[in-house]
């Protein structure tokens, strides 16, 4: 597949995936889209300076920044990858482009790889909304944090309707991925990898509660925090999550939040 | 330090520790004891083929099988460590040794190193008890499951009254724990060693639970568990106990018990 690949939100784990794309030498181009035009002016001056086709000329300045850009006849975009904070963000962007009217059929060639988290039933429901357009739609969470988002070392844990989808799809899956195990392809249609994904997400919270709980205890029972943090993350109480969130709350306050829920 | 070591109660954790003791050029002498015949004799067998000094030639067959055999005038123990099950079986090997004339001063030259898991208050408490008849007592938790006991590569959160102690067993920590990353000396006296293992048991104990509450979920969810076990294991859900005990929870059942709490 000749890859041009558009990004909405390019936000921490958006931004992130959309740069590790600039690097794959198997996708034509890539477009950042945000809110924020402060995030796709960064991300197009990022973009320019590498040999990608990364601008489609509309927008104030070249850049573009609308949403509905990317529906636009003469947008060549083949795949679509939504990263947004959460559902309700999803469901305005997928009504949007369903509620597009698709004279010249350019939408039929389109992908849409949804790697926000959201629900199991919703997305569901919407890829069948998709397509009954005519539209391939993926299910597609993912995990790992902003870091391994911009080394494309995310872990994806995609599920699609057809199958075929997922295998034509597979040079996305390297660029933001890098390695086999860091790839899964859920069986059983769209929907299995958001399944797959809450099961995760339940263990990454408790995870993330479990360590505060735990450091407060130490330091309430006169141990030393960062000794507490040391001893857990070279024993059999160790977690990804008590490692990296247990760092920064052993930091004094005042750092700087990297993500949150709303 | 010239060091005899005797260690009562070779099982899972005890044994391996044992083991690891033997291959240790700094330790002169490793002696075995449990209630259990079989675990001392193997052992026994085991430590003759080392070039070690292992037996104190009391018990039958020259086998060591009495924890009385350890405060004998003869025995030349110096380092004596406790691995039993639970606080009920050191309470009891404690009193015992609490409880003997020491009419040749054998026992003021002895260090306890007590590695169960226990109540902080009641390791306080009898570390005073055994420093009042001028023995040495080391609070000395540990963590890392058999194989690591084993492999010499424990964590130790060790504490003690006097800091001296902790220092001059330096090469009982490298035998057991090999690198420096593994061996935490708590500062705060005995029982802040205990009470760092309790805050660590308390997440090690949580990741138990959520590891066997996210796998049942998935298979409920019509995830495959082995899939889901690969997911996390490579994603920020990942925890030390989801990929060691995980792995048993998705066998077939009728694995053999390797830990159990009483």
């Amino acid at each position: 597949m000749n890859m041009n690949v558009s990004v909405i939100g390019i936000g921490a784990m958006g931004g992130g995936i959309a740069r590790a794309l600039l690097k794959s030498s198997d996708i034509n181009s890539v477009i950042g889209y945000d809110v924020s035009e402060e995030l796709t002016r960064a991300f197009y001056e990022e973009a320019q300076t590498v040999s990608k086709e990364c601008s489609i000329g509309e927008g104030d300045n070249g850049i573009p920044i609308c949403v509905e850009d990317v529906i636009l006849p003469n947008n060549k975009t083949n795949v679509l990858i939504l990263v947004l904070v959460n559902e309700a963000q999803c469901q305005q962007v997928c009504s949007s482009i369903l509620s597009t009217n698709n004279d010249d059929k350019s939408l039929g060639s389109m992908t849409i790889v949804l790697c926000s988290t959201v629900r199991a039933t919703w997305v569901r429901e919407t890829s069948s909304q998709f397509e009954e357009r005519g539209i391939a739609f993926v299910d597609c969470p993912i995990s790992g944090g902003p870091i391994r988002a911009l080394a494309g070392k995310l872990s994806i844990m995609a599920s699609c309707n057809d199958e075929h989808v997922l295998t034509s799809l597979r040079p996305l899956w390297k660029a933001m991925a890098g390695e086999d195990e860091n790839i899964h392809m859920i069986p059983g249609g769209s929907g299995m990898g958001s399944t797959a994904k809450m099961v995760h997400q339940l263990l990454a919270g408790v995870h993330v509660v479990c360590s505060a709980e735990a450091l407060t205890l130490a330091a309430k029972a006169g141990l030393d925090p960062e000794q507490m943090y040391k001893i857990v993350n070279g024993a059999a109480g160790h977690s990804w999550m008590f490692q990296d969130r247990g760092a920064r709350m052993i930091q004094s306050p005042g750092e700087e939040v990297k993500s949150a829920l709303n």
